[in-house]
């Protein structure tokens, strides 16, 4: 099933219908293009009230074996049993934002299913070392996308029309980097970042260890649709099923950090028009999301210096989506409060 | 009475708190600074969940007898009516946000004391032509500027710990070009922007305009305090009133766009240090906002291409605050969390 169309006349309506409410037409600048954006989407000329669903999808890396990232591989499970305790950040901004949450174990090295309320849709206990075999097996990593989309499947199921996937994963900035360097073309040097913060040496190391995955791949002619398995993550590919699935239903995703957008590039890979159904929320501390947002055509809503991931930058959004969203519902018009116009 | 202190010590204390939270320090960028900004000025390392209020002053404009507007000054007096009904902009966000909202009239061309629920401050109405004349009497000017002192007294009087001012007055981006080129030294040409949306003669004419009055205020040589009067509008003066109450009582405001950081400027002339209890919401598409910001060392948090005023854009901001402060109160700790700290 292919990526649903865009509706672009229900966006044009929803333009001609900013222009008659009270303020200067334009005045609200994004505002107004984020609500016509929504209108073109929903196929509602004044769109639905935003119910919005976080996804939080939780899987370990091979690849810390290398020493890769500041904290080790048994943080990921604790976050999932923090998550599933509504401590960590996107408990907060989730439940602020008025957004449902879920919890996906789609790759933990630990067991999490003691833990009340985590899906468990685990392939594997976390991915191979990538740098030197592929990250995961291929059935393996379409049962992680599939996974995904089952996800996007029960929320679109309940009701939400605007879909976040958040990502928990020690050492998933270095799967994310490679990915993006392979998508994007880009030496490892100008996408390798500080993660959760490594000093000078690690991240000497992280970008050694990125350039030699990538040869390892390149050096294959493998496929951009084999990047996922050759150094991907589990939470990185349910994330990009995520997306695939709200897609080809027809309901828009917004895209928050690093991880986020490898796995959007890693969808666009496979749907090239996904893109289309993607909000990008903010740009990310983590040095390569700006030359993974530009790939994907997506302009960030803030630069708010982020470096998180969890879904925290797409959720931290929402209220703004729904003020541009209430604006055009609830405004009067220049004719229903007997507004003079412009000077002739 | 001059302005409050900043305490700067609690603001170490709230960042030393930050570091605790389950997430990689310093990885919710802007939002831990906010937080901390707001525990040095509420004085509590955990700050209490913002009750903002948000006054929107109103008052026509002399000058506007040059045709520098889009829109007629009768528009002034609608747009009041518009607020009273709950129609405008400024109305949704401000209900989005839960915040309260008021209406003050302190110089509308119009009577609008039969409108329900607008408080009555008229001072005159409307200024006189500034390109002659000052635009205001001494007397008119600390009127409104103690207009303004008054709603921001009721406001905290009631409980709010963050206030915004909005603006309302066709003409009072003509207004505020003149104090901002005046305040910046800057030339007009770098500061009048479209205002409502002005077309291209009419944009030339404007900064003509404000060149004339620019001359006439320098040639006379007169002191900062006295540009309010000279170049003013009476909103302008309520909001620089209202800005200078709250910073007395230790209050924090939001700046909003091009005619909040004109008060704001003219704010900072009376004392100088107010700038430390000023946030400013967003960078506004009008041409000599940024100029006005960086005069008061403030940086924007968005930048959503806005351009009407009202306080819409310290509005919109209002929930990223607020998630900012539940962040920060709400996340569990490493020690409170289990979770294990970085590798050794």
């Amino acid at each position: 099933m292919p990526v649903q169309a865009v509706q672009d006349d229900i966006a044009q309506q929803a333009r001609a219908y900013q222009n008659t409410l009270t303020k200067p037409a334009g005045s609200l600048g994004k505002l107004e293009d984020i609500a016509c954006w929504f209108a073109a989407r929903q196929g509602k000329v004044i769109p639905d009230t935003l119910k919005p669903h976080v996804a939080v999808f939780a899987a370990d890396h091979g690849v810390c074996e290398e020493g890769v990232s500041a904290f080790p591989s048994v943080v990921t499970g604790e976050m999932v049993k923090n998550f599933a305790s509504d401590g960590a950040a996107i408990n907060v901004l989730a439940k602020q934002a008025g957004a449902s949450l879920s919890i996906v174990d789609v790759g933990v090295l630990v067991n999490t299913s003691h833990i009340p309320d985590v899906i468990q849709a685990k392939t594997q206990p976390g991915t191979t070392n990538s740098l030197h075999h592929p990250a995961m097996q291929k059935h393996d990593c379409l049962s992680a996308l599939q996974a995904g989309k089952d996800e996007a499947k029960r929320a679109i199921q309940k009701g939400s029309n605007l879909l976040i996937a958040g990502d928990m994963g020690i050492g998933n900035t270095t799967s994310s980097a490679i990915l993006i360097a392979l998508f994007t073309h880009t030496p490892a040097s100008q996408i390798v970042g500080l993660g959760t913060g490594i000093d000078e040496e690690t991240y000497r190391h992280k970008i050694q260890v990125v350039e030699q995955v990538i040869n390892r791949v390149t050096q294959q002619n493998m496929p951009p649709e084999s990047y996922l398995e050759q150094a991907g993550g589990f939470e990185i590919a349910a994330m990009a099923g995520f997306y695939l699935e709200a897609a080809m239903q027809g309901v828009p995703v917004i895209i928050d950090g690093f991880i986020s957008a490898a796995a959007a590039l890693a969808a666009q890979a496979i749907e090239p028009n996904i893109n289309q159904w993607m909000l990008a929320s903010h740009v990310s501390q983590e040095k390569g999301h700006k030359i993974a947002l530009d790939k994907l055509s997506l302009q960030a809503l803030l630069d708010f210096k982020l470096r998180l991931g969890e879904g925290s930058g797409a959720a931290l959004v929402l209220p703004l989506l729904q003020s541009s969203i209430a604006l055009h519902r609830d405004m009067a018009t220049f004719d229903s409060a007997e507004i003079s116009g412009k000077e002739p």
